[in-house]
């Protein structure tokens, strides 16, 4: 037999302990604010139904990237590429039981097949936070303020990263009643909006010619003065006209208020997802080595409808951790994370049963203490506890069962003790 | 348009929010106990490639279980069943620049294509543990010792549950030296045993006749005989000299130094997977609305091997998720959880601002404030903050906002107070 590879599968990471504390951490930051704000933890299913996404999920994610396979009962079924359609799922099937809002957030994993490259993997893991059965303006600022607050929380200034900002319903007026497109010519439109940073603009303004046909003269120009809006202000009176506008100023106002002072508006903000029906909105890293869009999210309140109930109104977000890993790395915020692991206690001698009773107490004081047991010489036994990083090594020989004061070292400060029992748990604790 | 169906996949769950608190609770203990002995939590890819399950997890689980499928580049994966494979290939993959003993843990979500029953769902949730590099009974004594500590962390007594404790190398004398029975007899009895319980005493008898064949007369009587040992001491004389009685005595010596008093030796308790090389051990619930295997582990030194290093000796246990809630459930252990949100920010009248500014507050005062910005009724707020049972409601109204001094109502003593801000800020974190 060959023997099997040792690589993770294709795009995905495995996550050592001092992986997996980056990881942490970053979750740990996602849990807190997402709590302080109200949300409620939930948990899903990591397989959906490939309908699901199908509905409303976008030709790209359906067709090209879920995992989808059938299962041994002939369900044909998709690892989940997202949570808003298996949120928006629970909710209609709660609908009456919900208390509104209902504010719901998750930490999970999602698979993707996409080409892997920075920032992008397979597997990733995501936040999401939402808020169910909420109209207007104040649900959409909560879910920015909200994302601010994450950011803010990462240790992030505002100059570090723009959160742009804009709306569903103002594109859709805009690409039909301002630009005169129909539906196949207003998607084509959408889509080449939503790569424009990523083609030169001579791409960009061919291919816009060839959507808009023979009306490409009038066309192009109004693009061109599109392009070049930077505040609602700026727009052509007659999208100014438009509700949405007066919606997204509402926001604005509500963000002003509670300090959020790094948005822009961005008419040529579009966000892959079909069910955005309002408010949308993107985070992207200003850091020159990581400029690209983070997160983001938007208003989708037709979602919940699909599963039968009546639509629920929603607004919701999602940031993954690996983007935000970078960010953290580029702006130079990751903290220095040790082991979790309090005491390496090195037993030395024919001791292993007495360390086996201290390892026991100090844990009942609500320390974590790992054991060497192998009987190893003191220098292979030290080296192992820096090897991992522990902060301290509590030496038990023979000497120090019967004196009952045994030899505590401090590998930060390189500092060495003789302490007895309680001793050790205060140095220990401090 | 049909409606797309609110229910999860068949034989997963939906987590909402008061079910992920008890789940969070199971994992919070998991947590706790693992990092207490010093283990470090680690994390792996969802999908491993089919054969990595093929080598030795077992026929059952490979050929009817996995969910296994061909991804879009034809490589044939699985999502992950169990997490021993994953961790030995980890492990394998990082053979020389870990610091042995190594300890590893994970909390993780797997998937088995089974009958959905009470405790068994084709999605579950495993916390694993694993010890690489440790050879000799400190090691096994330390897996059973943690997965009693846990027992313990959850409240549950000695005589709640019993460890069943046995070693496949006993096993495998049994069978082949003292039974005398061919490879192919050997693995059909083990098969047996370990359906013992779960089929009549007349079903084994005739069964373990047929496998013995014209051996049966001699070999019925010896398998009596065991079936009748309840400690080592008991054991006929041929199988008390093999070398593995002495490696489970010196275990269970070590687990009385520990105070481990609810475990027995029995030598029908296999365990189904083919990559135990040593001890194995399983605990049960001995509630009688709940009598069957929580969860178990073992020695598996061959499998890091597999992946073309240098074998490595491991140890370990996985208990899951349900399992455990169960456990929980009929010893009536599961303690109360509220909701984590400490308050719900009544916002009455036009003050929606001034209440998203005092809830902005509270939060950096660390108290996990939602707002409630609907501008409904009192009495409709309330009801929201009762179905949510959060523990405070306080009441922005514009008299509130004038004089400084809100009404905040503490919903679980039934108490109303006129305070502060810094009144209320230590109103509730009381």
């Amino acid at each position: 037999m060959t023997n099997l590879s040792t690589q993770p599968y294709k795009g995905t990471r495995d996550y050592y302990p001092e992986d997996k504390r980056i990881q942490n951490y970053i979750f740990s930051v996602w849990h807190k604010v997402s709590k302080s704000f109200g949300y409620e933890e939930y948990g899903a299913p990591m397989l959906e139904p490939l309908e699901v996404y199908a509905a409303k999920s976008g030709q790209e994610i359906v067709n090209e990237q879920t995992y989808s396979f059938t299962d041994r009962g002939d369900r044909v079924v998709a690892i989940r590429p997202e949570m808003t359609p298996t949120i928006s799922r629970m909710v209609a099937a709660r609908r009456q039981e919900l208390a509104y809002p209902a504010r719901l957030y998750s930490v999970a994993n999602f698979m993707r097949y996409e080409r892997p490259q920075r920032g992008r993997e397979r597997e990733f893991w995501q936040l999401n936070v939402d808020i169910f059965g909420a109209d207007g303006s104040n649900a959409e600022a909560e879910i920015i303020i909200l994302s601010s607050y994450i950011m803010k929380e990462f240790g992030a200034k505002s100059a570090d990263y723009t959160i742009k900002i804009n709306n569903r319903k103002l594109i859709d007026f805009t690409m039909k009643q301002y630009l005169g497109l129909d539906d196949g010519q207003a998607e084509a439109m959408i889509k080449l909006f939503d790569r424009k940073d990523k083609i030169s603009s001579q791409d960009f303004t061919d291919q816009a010619g060839e959507i808009l046909g023979d009306q490409a003269e009038t066309g192009l120009s109004k693009i061109n003065q599109l392009l070049s809006v930077a505040k609602i202000a700026d727009l052509p009176a007659e999208i100014r006209d438009n509700s949405s506008v007066e919606e997204i100023s509402q926001m604005f106002k509500l963000l002003d208020q509670s300090g959020v002072d790094n948005y822009i508006f961005d008419i040529t903000l579009m966000r892959g997802f079909d069910y955005y029906t309002g408010m949308v909105f993107e985070v992207n890293d200003n850091h020159p080595d990581n400029n690209r869009a983070l997160f983001g999210g938007g208003r989708y309140d037709g979602l919940v409808g699909l599963f039968g109930a009546e639509p629920i109104s929603a607004v919701g977000m999602a940031p993954g951790g690996t983007m935000m890993e970078n960010f953290l790395a580029v702006h130079e915020l990751l903290p220095k994370l040790r082991s979790l692991t309090n005491v390496y206690i090195a037993a030395l001698g024919d001791t292993v049963a007495e360390a086996n009773k201290i390892a026991s107490q100090l844990r009942a004081a609500g320390i974590n203490a790992e054991l060497d047991f192998s009987g190893r010489k003191l220098d292979k036994q030290l080296k192992v506890a820096f090897k991992k990083e522990i902060p301290y090594v509590l030496f038990v020989g023979e000497e120090e069962v019967k004196t009952g004061v045994y030899a505590l070292k401090d590998i930060i400060n390189s500092n060495d003790f003789k302490l007895d029992f309680a001793g050790i748990v205060d140095q220990i604790k401090e």
